[in-house]
């Protein structure tokens, strides 16, 4: 199970593509985004692009369905503290295939306790053009090696 | 419908609370956040707190939701760029209710285009004892009414 220790900044991770439907974009939208530019394309007029369009925040519940498939799971991940940033870059529309490429961009180890060490990372989530529509930063909490071992959770 | 010029910097707006359960926190992670701490509380030894915790994901989730149906909804809103950061302060559990305050704090025209403004918010979702879970501050994009009024789309 990996640990803080066994990350490097730079590591890159890819994972997908993830299709996304018009049911999945209607499906989302309905449960916790329901806006016309997400429910029912044909009825907005007032967006900055026409058309159905996922919500925002379903791209990002996509990018981490793909980060705990491909990143967090068999590693001893804590939780995180939070997100530093989202960016929308491009509209999702029904039909796109979503691909996640994720960098490694910073490891510190917890100022206030000796077992834990924050990594942050920068992901992006590209279509099948290769056109990034989401890019988030955000941080994870892992356990420091000598600190698990010590405690025999690792 | 609101539009740009009829927001205010100081607006507060209440809304909720939501229960949060169980199988709701189990079907959130089941989709988009599949890690032992929010799918089976029981099996979780390496988490910060122990016991079944709800993805701060899906805390976003249920504040987007609020925000949508207190705050979006018969207004312009147009999207958004994009999330300026989020914290994630306490865990949330299965019987817990989260109410939402949300207050706005920050509002300038867009520097590119004459039709559209930036109104940017800052959200606490709370639990019944008051006690903040989450916080995040994001951006929407509003029509300005004389451009809007200019092209009938207001």
């Amino acid at each position: 199970m990996r640990c803080y220790e066994d990350f490097s900044v730079g590591e890159v991770v890819e994972a997908g593509p993830v299709l996304v439907t018009a049911e999945d974009i209607k499906a989302f939208a309905a449960q916790f985004d329901p806006q016309p530019m997400h429910l029912d394309g044909a009825a907005v007029q007032n967006a900055i692009v026409g058309g159905l369009l996922a919500s925002g925040l379903h791209v990002v519940c996509l990018n981490m369905r793909l980060l705990v498939d491909a990143f967090i799971r068999d590693t001893g991940s804590m939780g995180s503290p939070g997100v530093e940033e989202v960016r929308y870059l491009a509209p999702v529309r029904a039909g796109d295939s979503l691909a996640m490429r994720l960098e490694v961009t910073g490891l510190r180890p917890s100022a206030s306790r000796a077992d834990i060490g924050f990594l942050k990372f920068t992901s992006e989530m590209r279509n099948a053009s290769g056109t990034p529509v989401m890019r988030m930063t955000a941080t994870l909490i892992f356990p420091r090696r000598d600190a698990a071992a010590a405690t025999g959770t690792a």
